[in-house]
């Protein structure tokens, strides 16, 4: 099990010790699913306990290594897998999968902190910002904010921009937590057509989120469906419906398993049709069973979706200063202090939307 | 249950009824693993019973629609999957889920006969072809032997394509029939290293077959792997011993499922690594348990390959004429009438390689 990080921790100045490498003062940092599958469900972090978790980050430059000095001072989004830039999946195009990457609060010391080290080379900066973390960028959006682009919005991202999803595609997604609400406004972006099937998978606690379905309806979804009590093909039936009714096409669906739990991957394969596009974008260590020949008999296919590529952050980081995608209607801030309590209320099912957690000398009410 | 053709219907003269079809006179026709589903497995035809069956077909145009003329006696291979070309679904360039595709032998009577009628539109003509479809075009190659190349090389040859195996790839084919051993061998012609996991995968007859891994090991595969006995983390290591000792790179590995049973996808699933694409070929009504979020956690995709876009024949017809794919040696010609035989043989796992069958009259010993 990781470790909450105490009071002494989060306040210890760091500094870089490798030239590639930028030093961090993190004006927030989002609280992830994987931080509570770390600490909670047996994934084990790359790098050996203890380690301060936490890898969606937003901040200020303090130093950088002589390559990397023009960041400094620079108010910059840090990408949740930084890629080395030079082995073979790097140069090949798959830097997701670059053997050498660091991931924050995986890899090494992550942002549930004040500052934070990490490899410069892909720090991606905010344009516009001032020094004040609480200052709006565009409409209601801070830098602090920002700290959710670092993960939740850019999985999204490369997610809808994996599918192909494009205007007339039905875009069916499965789970509305955080990446699965950010995925449905980068697909509606592109011109698809929302369609929305939420409930807590398989969880206890909550049975299902009327409210999400309800925000998901008013935000112009084409459908927003609670599969509570029906069978795999009923759920078709009704997304087939709302396709129709919205003017999707019947075949090529693009569909985002986002609850990260066995019940929802069953839904969403079970939605296979010609052409489709599964996009697995959340994890569970738990197995499905599934008839894997649908893929070959619809000609469709399963991607899976590992972080994202830095490559794509300004474009997004552009979207969200263009109000495309809000991030700040789902984000509620908290202080660095109230981590212990925010995953407690996570296990409990409590909090809604994305917590960012906030360096407590630097927290407002 | 479809019924094997009887003698009167096999010569039974047709005749085209719309301006977009053609009347093929067979060369010859192909046995698939797909008729013995239709057959023995309670996979159902599209088109309600009885039904000829069979859609691996290459022969002579005899006659065709007023659009068609031109190819009134030319050598054609009749692709399995005939798409519209008009609808939506080939407009957005996914001709193979077509809704008004046309598969002889599922949505049509098909090539277990002397002649066929089917769309005109997608045939593929064969160069260099005589009015003898025993006379050699390249080597051993003859027109009957281009049956093959209407459903199992081109299913083979696009699901190489989609996989984009390149040289320096490692492509390992989980299942060495028919279509796996095509797909071995295009994948060899684009540079990538084959290594080649085999048995009778849960089929009770047939434990291993070491006479097909001694022959891809002859064929210059870079490993041969009998997974029997072996836990999925034994057989990846031997795949990446194999891949190591070739010089493939270690991610991005081309895994082609091909056995078409659970066991096989099981194996193959269970060989991803990162970015891997695992390509759904064979096909069974079995469901496998699979642990869906590795592709997440591998950044990797399956996908799924139904029938050969008609636009890929030209080239594949171009690859068996210059030797790069090789059909002769896994083919046997059988006598049409024996067609009851055949499908005997198939359920007791006594054929090796592809059957075609010559209508009668014009068989040879």
């Amino acid at each position: 099990m990781a470790r909450s990080p105490t009071a002494s921790e989060i306040r210890e100045p760091k500094t870089i010790a490798d030239v590639r490498d930028a030093l961090v003062r993190v004006a927030g940092c989002g609280v992830c699913h994987t931080d509570a599958g770390f600490l909670d469900s047996g994934v084990r972090t790359r790098h050996p306990l203890p380690l301060v978790l936490g890898h969606e980050i937003s901040g200020y430059v303090e130093d950088a290594g002589s390559a990397f000095r023009q960041l400094v001072g620079r108010a910059v989004v840090v990408p949740a897998v930084l890629p080395c830039g030079i082995c073979a999946d790097c140069r090949a195009g798959r830097p997701t999968v670059c053997a050498c990457q660091v991931m924050p609060g995986n890899d090494c010391d992550g942002g549930f902190a004040t500052h934070v080290v990490v490899p410069a080379r892909s720090l991606c900066e905010v344009p516009g910002a001032t020094q004040d973390p609480d200052a709006p960028l565009s409409g209601g959006t801070t830098l602090r904010h920002m700290a959710v682009v670092a993960d939740a919005v850019s999985t999204a991202y490369q997610s809808v921009h994996r599918s192909g999803a494009a205007r007339g595609d039905a875009a069916v997604v499965v789970g509305l937590g955080g990446v699965g609400g950010y995925a449905a406004q980068i697909a509606r972006d592109r011109g698809a057509a929302g369609i929305h099937v939420d409930r807590d998978h398989g969880r206890a606690a909550v049975d299902v989120d009327p409210a999400r379905l309800e925000a998901a309806r008013a935000q112009g979804a084409a459908g927003a469906i609670d599969p509570s009590g029906l069978s795999g093909k009923e759920v078709r039936a009704r997304v087939q419906a709302a396709a129709r009714e919205a003017g999707a096409a019947a075949s090529g669906w693009k569909i985002f398993e986002c609850s990260g739990t066995a019940a929802g991957q069953a839904t969403a394969f079970g939605l296979l049709g010609p052409a489709a596009t599964l996009m697995v974008v959340g994890f569970t260590l738990d197995a499905v069973t599934v008839r894997l020949s649908n893929l070959m008999a619809f000609d469709a296919k399963a991607v899976g979706n590992w972080g994202c590529d830095p490559a794509h952050y300004p474009e997004i980081v552009r979207m969200v200063l263009d109000g495309r995608i809000d991030i700040v209607s789902s984000t509620q801030m908290r202080p660095l202090s109230a981590v212990g309590r925010v995953f407690e209320e996570l296990r409990e099912h409590r909090v809604s939307g994305r917590v960012v957690l906030v360096p407590d000398e630097e927290a407002r009410a």
